[in-house]
Order: structure tokens, then C-alpha cells, then sequence
């Protein structure tokens, strides 16, 4: 293997106290010592994004979003420069930028900024004179040289858009797992570490739960074709892949199973059957920034019917407050909430090209007589809604009867 | 008082927690209710700036000068994030700048950079549209765009340097004292809170140890006659004035009584008498960094001499290191140190134009029985270095002798 370009990526927990930092620096002295050039991001320090939410929710728990950026930006200041001390005392050359630093241009939507473009040229100028480059992740700058930041987990995206913007070899997020599981191997103690998955199914995984990637990093990937490598930082084995395509996919129907806890039902009783109505409902939660996830009406040959649908448990009492005023402006019933469910899901680019794989689904649960209460379909994954008391029994026998077990 | 520009720093004690911070806050908006245009530099949290340095040394005790910018820098941009947040609180348009955003020019002396210019373009129009601007101080950047800071105290130097860029009506320093004092209250209760200094008795004072104001942004402040207010951020009343000239100065001979026990002498023993011996001992010293104070040689009718110097308790392991070295080079003697001594130094304009004030300072010393072990002089101060043990009774025998009680 010749000299490669390597973007890695080191997560909050990566650098959570001085002896981690120091094991980031000896795994990233180690590529360069075998000739590599390196491009390192860093998230802040553990928590101190968190505890500097903290603060700034005592002073206004209302804060402008410019000055949240300026203030969160701060975290991912202060782990590039300790890094770079860090890798210095190894003998090694670095050098710390922050976003704007290296130009990475964004819109001017503070606290979930998107990449507009990066102008890489300190970057390369550095990695030619030989230096490890470490950039702060999260976030970049806007024309107007606000500093903005890409919202959580944009150390993510951070990484793959240089990773993308200099052709790198190989993205590598490191993280405190060793990788992307069968499924939570907390749950799950056969989960088996996947070797390969695609853009596609990580997408799904990202989106039904799974916390290890941000989505939006992995769309941006997914566009421009950048591989990723998800792998430990505590170790130095393989991890999991997340490419275009993976060889001998046809073999594999199910990848992976997710299990979501964080939602609550919210049911709408005695629906007036016209046109419209639903509509109401849902654009109505919509301008008030409410996300809704599944929606399950079901076809009445009544004059009314109950609409279902679930949002994060976070969102759950603005979303009753707001649906029970809705309601009662279009006739309907009773507003229900049911924050006692779970959310299942088999994730597989495979089943696309297999018939059965939600009868199967369907089979497992009613073997194990748990009841179905919402069922939501995409190309790549089935979700079913059940009892949350069920929730562990059904992952379990999904992840045996799908044969993704060790 | 018609509509003001003002130019307003607190530093690191007026924003040292959550309380702190919106009692500032309260105070700008005050200020702006009365129709003024602010500009308010603030500097780190409390012990921030300290706790950086302390997790900095225990990554890398000899870090890069340009990442310990990169880090300490992040200090007074959380100050400054928070401080608008709490102005918007209280329902004030308010923005926050870094130093590089504000185009606070340095050149790359890293740690101690020096202010190139500044474009205060950016301040200038967000003061036009009735904002409250809020600057990060102690630092600046690079016009390579990296990250550099001014030093200790260099908060101070952002607010003067601002205020003479921006022609502002008035510069005022917030501190947790009432102003300027005739000498340290905490040792005379009797010292009186000055009504005005000039910029030179200033400087005088801040280089014999009075730690109020950071001695370069004095020195600016004189260069571009800024006038300067210190005052107490924690009441209204009205502190010290520094300007250029002060009406009926020709009454007051000396106008405060300083006292540093932060010294030790050093003592050359034995020294040849020839020429350049000395040279080479301040020469050797300088290179290493070591700054060195009051210098005294005894003319000698013998072919050698004593030599002593003072310099901070600090430095004085490495001179005396390097002070044996030379010494044995040269052919001199011991070299001792003496750590039980201070400074008592009377400062005022005033003694330019009275003969006889060294001598009433030497003789209120010998009334009390001390002995002067070195005398420096300046035009506008005396220095003697006598026995710690005497130091609070020599400065307090002074502050009566020269009428500075209350």
C-alpha cells in the first residue's frame, strides 16, 4: 500500500480527557510514520458542548443562533490546538485550523449551516509541507465571516466534505464502537459487527435510530461517492465499510436490525372521512416545526376514521397541545398519546429483490404474539410499531430468524 | 451630554460566572438606554485563560506558541457569545465579534502580538444599526488568518487600540476596584482614590507594580492621547482619569506610594574592573530572556566591585544559573541572592519641578530607621530597595510624609 491522503475523524468521546487525546495523537503519529498524509477532524472535548448549552441556556433560554455558533464553535477550537500540542511532543509536524480557517464556506442557517463550498488550499499548502492538518469539526464560516456551525454530529460531515474536496484514499470515523452491529449489541449480545454496508442501508439505519453516523454526513457521501471506514479508536481492527455497492449483497436479504424507544403515538379518534382533513393536521405540525415520522390512517367505510402517527418522545406534549386544537377545528374526537411503544425495523438492500421478507417479518412477531400496531414500508427497510414490552423479545427473534446471528 | 461613543472593557473578574455576566450586561444596556454608542471588549471568564494553560502544559509543556493562540484565544469568545446573549435578554440589539472578525490586525509574534491596524469596518456599521457591539479582547490574527493573542492583559490594548480607531468619546476600563489609589488599601487605609494621573505616572506605577492596567496599552493610550477612565464595575461613582495633563498638577509633588515584593537581588560579587565585564553579565542575560530591573555598580577605588540587579522572583533561579556561569567566565567572585527585599517607589510629575523630593523620601526612610540598599530613579519616580521586613512601614511613613492620606 503506497502513500495515501487519509481523512480521519475523531468523535467527542475520542478526545474526552488528556490521556485520550494523547492516544489520538500516537494512532495518528503512527499513519504518518508510515508515510501517510494526514487530514484529522475533531469534535470538542466529551461534553463541553454540552455543558456550554448549559450556560448559555442560564444567561437566555432563548439565545440567538449567531451567537450559539460563536459560543458551541469554541469546543472544537480548543481540541485542535490541544491536539496539535499533543502530536508536537511525539516529534511530528501539525498544524490546527478552525472552520472558517480553512474555508469551509457555508449558508448562513446558524445552528444546522450547510456546506456551500471548501476552499482547501491551506490545507494542501500544509500536507505539502509535510504537517498533519487538524481541523475543527462542526463547523465554518459564512461570506460574511460569521462563524456558523453544521448542527450534531457535523464533525461527520465535516470530515467527509474535505474527504470529498481532496480526493482523499479513505474517510475513517473513529468512534467508541468497533463498528456498525447486526444490531445493538447491548440488547443483542450475539449482534455481529457488519463488514460492508451501503450508503443506502446506513441512511435507513441512521434515520430508524442507529446513532453512530449523522445522516446528512452519509447523504453527502453517498453523492459524491466517498467510502467510509467506521471503525474503533480503541483498536485496530477493521471496522465496517459504508460504500456504493457490496459484493455478494445479493446473499444477504437483511442487514441489520434497529430498535427505537424515543417515540410516542399520537392518535386523532373519529376523523371526519372528507378530503383534506389529514392535510390540516399535518400542515398545522409542520409550520410548527413538529417532525412526524409514521402516519397510519386506516380506510373506514364509517363517516369517520382514527389517524395515527408518531414524533420523538421530546416532541410529543407540543404535538398533542397542537393536534388537540386542530382536532377540534375540524369536528374530530378525542387526541390519544401512547408513549409505551417501540419501534422495530429490518434494514436490507437485499429485500428489494426478495419477496417475503415482511410476511417473515409479520410471522416472527405473531409467533412470539406480540401485536402489531403501525406498519411502515420503505425500499429498504420494514418498521413495525409494538407494545414497547415487547420490544427486546422481538429484536431478538427478528435478528435469530434472520439469520444474523454470530 | 449629548450622544457618546464609548468604548467599555471588563475583564475577567466582571464576567466571572452567570451573575457576573448579566450585571454587565445590565450596566451596557444602561448605558445604551441613554442613547450612547458602545463598543465593549471583554475578556475570559474568571480563571479560564489559567485552566487552558493548565490542560495545555499537561498535553505538551513546551507547546507551539501559534496553538496555544489557537486555544486561549477561545476564552474570550465564549465571554463574548454569552454577553450578547445577556443583552438580548434585557431586549438590546447586540452582536459579538472575535478579534480576527473585527480585523484586528497583528503581526506573528505569537503570545505577545502587536496590533498592525484595525478595519473597523464591521463595527462601524453594526453601530449604525443601533447595535450594542461586543469585541473579544486579547486578541487578533495574522494576515495568514492564524489566530494570535497580545498578551497578559491585552484586553486593556483592544479597547484603547479601539478606541482611538474608532475616535471614541471615552475608554473605560471596568476592574473590581474603585480606581486608582494613592498607594495599595489593603496595607494604608488611609489611601485615597486618585481623581486624575497622567499617562506617564501611569505607566510609572503599572512598571513599578501596580497591576490595574497592562503598561502597553498605556503606552498606546499616550501615543494617540486616549483618554482613559478606570473604574469599579460594580458601582457608578467615578473612578481615575488618565489623560495627558492634569489642571493644578504643579500642587502635587507625588502622587502615589507603590510597593513590589515580587523581586530578588542578585549580587556579582568580586567583579573585575574592566571594561565590558558588565555588558557581558546583562548581555548573557538578555538572551535568555530574562528581564532584568534596578541595576546598581559601586564605583570602586579597588580593582574590583560588587554588582547586584533585581529581578522577578520568577526569573531568578535561571539567572542565578546563568549569573554563576558568566561570573566564573569573568573571574568574579560568588553570586548571591537576596529574596527578603522590596520596592518602595514614589511616582508623581510633580517631582519634575520640585529639587529636594529624593531627599525627603531618604530622609522619611532613615526617621524610620531603614536602610536603602539601591536607589533607581526616574523623572517621574524613586525607587528604593530595602528589607521586605520594613516594607509596609516604609510605605506607610511615605503615603503620610508626602500628604497622600485622607
Amino acid at each position: 500500500m503506497g502513500k495515501q491522503l487519509i481523512v480521519q475523524k475523531f468523535g467527542g468521546s475520542s478526545v474526552a480527557n488528556v490521556e485520550r487525546i494523547q492516544c489520538v495523537a500516537r494512532r495518528v503519529a503512527g499513519y504518518r510514520k508510515k508515510g501517510h498524509d494526514l487530514v484529522v477532524v475533531v469534535s470538542a472535548l466529551g461534553d463541553t458542548t454540552d455543558e456550554l448549552i448549559e450556560l448559555a441556556d442560564k444567561i437566555n433560554p432563548e439565545p440567538s443562533e449567531r451567537e450559539m455558533d460563536m459560543l458551541l464553535s469554541t469546543g472544537e477550537q480548543i481540541s485542535v490546538a490541544l491536539l496539535a500540542m499533543a502530536i508536537h511532543k511525539l516529534g511530528f509536524e501539525a498544524i490546527s485550523f478552525t472552520g472558517a480557517q480553512v474555508g469551509i464556506i457555508t449558508d448562513t442557517s446558524h445552528t444546522r449551516a450547510r456546506i456551500i463550498k471548501i476552499n482547501a488550499d491551506k490545507i494542501k499548502e500544509a500536507l505539502k509541507q509535510g504537517k498533519i492538518v487538524i481541523v475543527a469539526g462542526f463547523q465554518g464560516v459564512t461570506l460574511n465571516q460569521d462563524i456558523t456551525t453544521l448542527g450534531r454530529g457535523g464533525s461527520d460531515l465535516t470530515a467527509v466534505a474535505l474527504a470529498k474536496e481532496l480526493k482523499a484514499d479513505a474517510c475513517e470515523i473513529y468512534t467508541d464502537v468497533k463498528g456498525i452491529y447486526t444490531t445493538d449489541p447491548r440488547i443483542e449480545p450475539k449482534a455481529r459487527k457488519i463488514e460492508a454496508l451501503t450508503y443506502d442501508e446506513m441512511l435507513e439505519m441512521a434515520s430508524l435510530g442507529a446513532q453512530v453516523m449523522q445522516a446528512r454526513s452519509i447523504e453527502v457521501a453517498k453523492k459524491f461517492d466517498v467510502p467510509i471506514h467506521v471503525r474503533s479508536s480503541f483498536e485496530n481492527a477493521t471496522g465496517t465499510l459504508i460504500i456504493k455497492e457490496v459484493k455478494n449483497m445479493e446473499d444477504v436479504v437483511v442487514s441489520a436490525i434497529t430498535l427505537n424507544k424515543g417515540e410516542s403515538k399520537i392518535t386523532v379518534c373519529d376523523v371526519p372521512d372528507r378530503p383534506g382533513v389529514a392535510a390540516r393536521i399535518f400542515n398545522e405540525l409542520a409550520s410548527c416545526g413538529v417532525s412526524v415520522d409514521m402516519i397510519v390512517q386506516n380506510v373506514s367505510h364509517l363517516r369517520s376514521t382514527d389517524i395515527s402517527f408518531t414524533v420523538s418522545k421530546a416532541a410529543a406534549p407540543k404535538t398533542l397541545k397542537i393536534t388537540k386544537k386542530v382536532s377540534q377545528g375540524i369536528g374530530a374526537g378525542e387526541v390519544l398519546e401512547d408513549n409505551a411503544i417501540a419501534r422495530v425495523s429490518i434494514v436490507g438492500v437485499g429485500m428489494k429483490s426478495h419477496p417475503g421478507v415482511a410476511a417473515k417479518m409479520f410471522e416472527v412477531l405473531a409467533d412470539k404474539k406480540i401485536n402489531i400496531e403501525m406498519i411502515s414500508t420503505s425500499e429498504i427497510s420494514i418498521s413495525c410499531i409494538i407494545q414497547k414490552k415487547f420490544a427486546e423479545t422481538a429484536l431478538k427473534s427478528l435478528h435469530e430468524k434472520f439469520g444474523l446471528g454470530k
